[in-house]
């Protein structure tokens, strides 16, 4: 079973809403519109109970999981939300030992999730323009407890990247069309590689880019994600939607093709 | 680099709707409208490359991903796409060394990629009260290189898993909200859990059930995947779509309400 | 061209989300958080100009259309949306002179639509069970000068229409299977009804019934919009989506099995 | 009630996939999978009727809409479908006696709903640069009982059209933004009109465009129509949709800003 350390984050659940992710010694009193939750009580005590407010609302106390977390690290302003990220680490095939490259950094968010399913043996290079960026998220991925898996590089991804023969690469960046060429050296022949890009300009010129490229098997896509109410005899979809987050393109490195294999017509 | 075996797979490419997941041991020579392929010319050499077939048409030779495999192993009734699973990982935080229980297994499409993840020093235990697809399952989770992260079970699952302490667990049957207690037992409090439903109805009944057996944080949602047309000056999203796979219905056990925290309240 | 009385309806546009439908008469002076506007400076102008508010920003006054007016009238409970009313309107063929029935009249927005379509020559019978809505949708179509195309009554629909022979039929009531015994006495045989649902379970009750009730062509459908933020290099969907308004239902009416016509099986 | 003719129209019904339009006198008997029917017996019964084959199926004999005429008319080639236009008649405004200019007629599908709307008093002027479409349209429009209602023009639109004061407007060309300034004259001030691209790049530069010339309120969107499977204890959205049609763009007329009114600063 897991038991909470004061140094534990703890998911205070109330609905889809309404939850905080925080930490006994951080947080020893929650204060919510519900009442106070005293967290230094659930000290010793396991994941999955129950806690009482002051109030005598009822809260649920989570471990939580690397979804918590990514959407704890996500900046407001961030687009990539757990819809896009789960597709792209079933794209990119991302496992325990893989090596990925990515830019940029931002705040953290798909670095974490690359970190979390590379370890162990694997590393996820990530490379941001912005120091503050990547002091920022540096600390977001030390404080969830994944920094082992990563190695942070302040660079324009444009001049290149320090590594070859990576499994993966991932492009979040306003222009990743002119990482295009920087990527295909970085990747092993054939891996793959995912880029997010909120406007269908980008998509445009970006696919345009692999193609010149020699990358193969380029596809672009949106995931929508829409909420079912299930209540027994009331079920219909949520109101509320997110409409857009961002376009998606995956592309395979390919080796060129100066040197392609002829097939040899069989004698008949 | 990746070199190609003759009992490796490949994947040969042309475009999104024409590919060929082969062996060249098996087959040989790769019969395609665009022409013949010999396979065996490309042992030795390294995915990424490009062939010529007979008739000069070039296809790309690509190391399949996991993606690549659980879509030629899902059946063709099969409704669990790569979009909603990616999702699922994601959701249950699956990893290097977790324990996932599952049933049932089906064509084995989700136990291989519950599989890839948890390698090394995970388990996927699945059940399946079929045991003829239970067998299908098997060799086609060998075939792919995955069977020793896998425990086959040919289970009524309604009775009961082995297992208790599980990191995750995965529903795909039928009357998802019959196995309930028994997953209940099988996870760790706080555990996340999934499940897959074609229908309203099931998610509907589903979800009560989840609600009297203790479950948290439980959420029903579907996920729509349409893909974009990127070409320069007439980008436009594709005109076919998938309409629907299946609801998605998330939960995250819990220890029950007879040992909950009480805050005490604090004198002024 | 189109002058502005005191009574007529402006509608000052700023953006989608800030615009005011008011009548100079009513408001002489409209206050926005961009300045006031002289409403009373309209009167004798045409639609279509433009108005400087006294802080010097540019409106716009345009000349409601049938959507302005029914978004005004909607409720905001209400969850019938242009978007669906349009695709109904289609399905339903309404135009001048035919002869429709509804019910509930609701806030009127439905009806009003139906009225302004069915002039010259048509009217719409529209029934309440409840008093203090049907009187509430009276004035407000009034309001919108469209009363002399509605008949209005107070009346539990499910106890029968006084209607037959009617081109078109509506249902928008919690319970829509229990008047469909009566709409299919109001109905011309091969009519088109249309039914507006929330939840999938009441659009499974009421297919049902249409079916045991000989309604024919009847299909359920939703219609979901997203804007599209159309801005030179940098075109993307609208983050803001709203996800669910209502299921649409529609079916033809039919004259029954009992007097079927037999093709006779020629001689060869 | 509504008899059958030999020169109506009928729509032979058995589900949303096999449906047949056709008139006795042009197709005496109607050969299916499902045997043949007699449609000469039908003649002088009524509309809504079921009809029995020589194979001893049953079939509903339906009284087309206008949506059942659309379809018909529409090439496969079209990309407008119901859910489009019947948002864009909300969003137009059409109505018995409106005056509308379209470009280009294509197949004549919209401008057979906008006929049919604006009957009787209205007008519909269409125009298109292709002589022979012109002519297939026509003819169309003749065969389902509509050409009284509408004005066909050969002419390049961008042009110029021939009339003013125009209620709303129809742009169903390639290159829509070529003909705004044309449209702007056509149109009343005030006046509604749209715009049918299929691409993201149409749609960004027909919005650039709009804006230079001075239309307001624009808007460009998407609909999306899913069909639900309402089936008891099995409901399910359809496994089949249409990706995508095509961008709607709405916007208003304006009669410029040189003659804004202002609003004077009132005194204290």
């Amino acid at each position: 079973m897991d038991t909470i350390a004061p140094d534990s984050y703890v998911l205070v659940y109330r609905d889809r809403r309404r939850k905080w992710l925080v930490k006994p010694k951080d947080t020893p009193k929650l204060h919510t519109h519900l009442g106070i939750l005293d967290l230094t009580a659930l000290v010793g005590r396991e994941y999955g109970i129950r806690a009482i407010t002051t109030l005598g609302d009822e809260l649920i106390i989570l471990k939580p999981t690397i979804e918590d977390l990514i959407m704890k690290l996500a900046r407001r302003t961030q687009v990539i939300y757990p819809k896009d990220l789960g597709f792209m680490m079933v794209k990119l095939g991302v496992h325990a030992g893989s090596r990925v490259v990515e830019t940029g950094t931002g705040s953290g968010a798909t670095t974490a999730l690359l970190a979390y399913l590379v370890r162990p043996g694997g590393t996820v290079y990530t490379y941001d323009i912005n120091p503050g960026f990547q002091e920022e998220a540096k600390k977001n991925i030390e404080k969830v407890g994944l920094a082992e898996a990563v190695m942070f590089k302040v660079r324009d991804s444009r001049l290149g990247f320090d590594e070859t023969g990576m499994d993966a690469g991932v492009l979040d960046v306003g222009d990743p069309w002119e990482v295009i060429p920087a990527m295909r050296k970085a990747l092993k022949p054939s891996a793959p590689m995912a880029a997010i890009t909120p406007t269908t300009n980008q998509a445009e010129r970006l696919v345009a880019r692999m193609k010149d490229e020699g990358f193969a098997a380029i596809e672009t896509l949106e995931i929508m994600m829409r909420n079912l109410e299930a209540r027994v005899g009331m079920t219909r979809p949520s109101n509320h939607m997110i409409g857009h987050t961002a376009y998606l393109t995956f592309a395979r490195s390919t080796s060129g093709s100066s040197n392609a294999v002829e097939s040899s017509v069989a004698p008949p």
